[in-house]
């Protein structure tokens, strides 16, 4: 209906998460009739990013740097490492604003059937940098799921057979939320992970 | 937190209609971290597109031709012209499918406030078009808003002075929708524009 070039174009949106056919092709129609300068520059930034940003090469999260800023920065501590399955989970913790040590980033979860294994992860830098740095805790933040659950097992075992104590992020029922609410699952792993009330006593 | 070229990127995928910045921090991550073909082939085709996309000589919706398909298409009843604000209107009435005409695309309304006046909207190419070819009907599609209604009016007594006769689209409760949930405005206007149930008689 439309042109072969809009078409295309409408094509190529698609491929953003979260668009479907008629988002498409609105954003192609307000991008051509309403801000063409908006889209020259998502254009090039789009391909300056696809062609720069690589991984650190410390903590493999996503930078168009040799070592990211957080990798970079002296004053983080460099006794706590906290593992995380992506970038964008660096960004959540760093937001909550609590953490101040370093991390190293899975890109993905453990996943036999898809053909991930260790060394997609990663896994033997991370092994590297448990030997070579003066760490005391790594804290294991993959997600809740069965596959991070994996995951943080197998990452647990390689870490403690270096000595380094290893610690998981806990789970439960967040913060303001009501038990009404709660699944089942994470309502019982809540009692199962119950803390004592006075911890001294 | 990201380093400056992510935030770039996710700067500039904010320019897209309805994406706030959780969603376009989730298109960044999703496109450097998963498809990073698909990321180059949009910013290739954003680019092209950008460039190549302009208006048919003679309806003036987005094509990269210079007349577009619909226009060149020798099937279309040359007698009927439809006045739309947009060139997602023409789709829209294209996929109901029930109109064989031409069309003419304002790309907007009248809007003093916006300074968008009758050039802006190539009235005067509607108006070559209305004493150059064998227009029987204008019917004219603008949206029923405020402005809508007064382009439509402008446009239909510029028609009439040139002998054309003048139509516009229906307005009312659409069809499958039920009264109960039909906004005031829409029903006042669907019983002002009551039809008579045996027109001959």
């Amino acid at each position: 209906m439309f042109s072969p070039l809009i078409e295309d174009l409408i094509r190529a949106l698609r491929c953003l998460p979260g668009v479907g056919p008629k988002s498409a092709q609105r954003m192609a129609m307000y991008l051509l009739e309403k801000d063409r300068d908006a889209a020259g520059l998502l254009a090039r930034t789009l391909e300056l990013a696809v062609d720069k940003v690589g991984r650190c090469s410390q903590c493999r999260t996503l930078t168009e740097q040799e070592i990211c800023a957080l990798c970079n920065n002296s004053r983080r501590d460099p006794n706590s490492l906290c593992v995380v399955e992506t970038p964008a989970d660096v960004l959540a913790i760093e937001q909550a604003g609590n953490y101040h040590g370093r991390y190293f980033v899975l890109h993905g979860h453990l996943s036999p059937i898809d053909g991930v294994g260790p060394a997609n992860l990663g896994i033997d830098l991370l092994e590297q940098r448990l030997a070579n740095e003066p760490l005391e805790e790594l804290i294991i933040a993959t997600n809740p799921t069965v596959e991070g659950e994996a995951t943080a097992q197998f990452i647990a075992e390689r870490a403690r057979a270096r000595g380094v104590s290893v610690s998981r992020i806990a789970h439960g029922v967040p913060i303001g939320g009501e038990l009404e609410y709660i699944d089942g699952g994470t309502l019982a792993h809540a009692f199962n992970s119950r803390t004592s009330f006075f911890p001294g006593g």
